[in-house]
């Protein structure tokens, strides 16, 4: 049984995880002490990370490593300088790659390409969207092209006093 | 005073109101007897549709002229060939329109096109989204490039057995 896999993103209400300089300044907005928005419960439902090579760069750019005790494999072409948390790279499809991680249960797939990769894919088994109240007009899409529809099943949606509200969604059928 | 301008309208996930040939069956997964999603009562409460010219000429296939008793604008720089429900045309900016609606309480904007050009003016007072529960991958979206950021105000935020979540936002501050 491959492992679940599982996306966790804020979006701008017109698609965007970040504009197109990369910043999530706008993220600022929704900020609240205290309110986590499910982050830190989601991540300790998950064994492994899946990211993209951008993504990882930022977090090597974070003042302390974010995946601590999970399996994490960068999606990327080219070789990891010098890997210091036990991540590993992986070149090729997102099934080859699932192929390569028996006995992990739950994958936090994160960065843009790599969610768009795994959902066109049809691999994400469940897609938790911060939609932030915001319209930024232009930036990085969170999604792209996929080669037929694909139906969702609404899990769960919650409101927060930020006005962000919170989607879940679950392959349909 | 302008007239209060708002978009009421369905969108898939990903953002998109239309295939890219203008088909909109993907909302059939949503459709359910004695549900139409507060349509009715929002329609009751404007007293004038503006439209962009392909959404009119879709309109005009109707069987019955959906926007009786209330003033119809057409923005669009090709006249109409016979206007037969009192409709108008108009070819300007947004701003340009509203002047000329004098005495109107509430517009309803729609069409993809038209909706971008009140967004990015910075005209639009509140946004309705029926978010459908499918990832289309392609096709017309519904919002496009602005100007600035535009911050939003959640309204409300309700879901419905068919797995629609319905947004409603106002302008911030």
């Amino acid at each position: 049984m491959r492992p679940r896999c599982s996306v966790y993103i804020a979006v701008s209400l017109d698609g965007f995880i970040a504009r197109e300089d990369g910043s999530i300044d706008w993220l600022s907005q929704v900020e609240m002490p205290g309110e986590d928005y499910g982050y830190r419960a989601f991540m300790d439902s998950v064994d492994a990370v899946v990211l993209g090579r951008h993504t990882y760069d930022q977090v090597l750019a974070f003042p302390a490593w974010p995946f601590d005790g999970k399996r994490c494999v960068v999606l990327t072409r080219r070789p990891l300088p010098q890997p210091r948390h036990g991540e590993t790279s992986f070149e090729g499809p997102p099934e080859a790659l699932l192929e390569t991680l028996a006995g992990v249960r739950r994958i936090y797939v994160d960065g843009g390409v790599v969610i768009r990769q795994f959902l066109a894919a049809g691999l994400v088994d469940d897609l938790t969207l911060s939609v932030v109240p915001v319209l930024l007009g232009k930036g990085r899409p969170l999604f792209g092209a996929i080669p037929v529809d694909r139906r969702l099943r609404l899990l769960a949606s919650s409101t927060f006093g930020s006005g962000l509200v919170q989607l879940r969604y679950g392959a349909a059928g």
